[in-house]
């Protein structure tokens, strides 16, 4: 039988989709929420650390197209976000990998990245869950703002 | 003759508008299209900057939402940037203060300004004049994604 090309797609995606799901633990891409890249070697070779092997990273809120935070990432941790649709940073103060929201539970998962024309910063679209992105407790880590307004 | 409150809030902000044009060439603020901000001490002095004396700072169109592009700032360029209404970063290739929009014209005018949660990092409304904010003549620096779509 012969599919329609839309029907073609759709099972597609659907096939992919499960399959990631098979291959991680379901905390890791609850729901498959998260989209999973495959980035290009050519892509993922345009990435510049920096001394300390990190890539500063802006997080957006896909809805909102509000900024939620800037981290760090080195380049196991840029692997692992775009291999399981969930943000892993590299955390400067505790020197590991730090998967979003496996302690606040405020996940992050992916839905588009990006990496700038110098290639020595990214950005990603996220699905942001819970309460927010910041550790007080606020949806934005830039609650507060310069001057009296 | 007493004015209700709403036409003293309008003569008073009009004036200080032109005391501070009279303060500073045209060129840069021209129109008065960026916003002065007044930032307290207590502000001034959460900002964290690295053993560089850089802090990162996002930089967001206030229209669009997009994220433009990611630079830094040091102490004194945070002050012009504030006192001028106009985004003005350290460049880090060049080791100077990069007042962005002078060589190319796209310049960028503030319109509010916020510090996170650990002061670490900046982010910045602005109202984005000309072709956009990358060198490369694209609106945002971030146009290139991971992955094939």
């Amino acid at each position: 039988m012969r599919l329609p090309l839309n029907e073609l797609k759709r099972v597609r995606v659907f096939t992919f989709s499960r399959r990631t799901l098979e291959r991680m633990p379901a905390s890791e891409n609850a729901d498959n929420r998260g989209r999973v890249i495959i980035a290009t070697p050519e892509q993922l070779g345009t990435v510049k650390y920096n001394s300390d092997g990190l890539v500063p990273v802006v997080t957006q809120d896909v809805t909102t197209k509000q900024v939620l935070m800037m981290a760090w990432m080195n380049a196991e941790s840029l692997q692992m976000t775009l291999a399981e649709g969930r943000m892993v940073y590299w955390s400067r103060s505790r020197q590991e990998l730090w998967r979003k929201g496996d302690t606040s539970g405020d996940r992050q998962f992916v839905r588009e990245g990006f990496y700038d024309c110098d290639g020595d910063t990214l950005l990603f679209l996220v699905d942001q869950e819970g309460k927010g992105a910041c550790h007080t407790g606020e949806v934005s880590c830039f609650y507060r703002s310069f001057g009296s307004e």
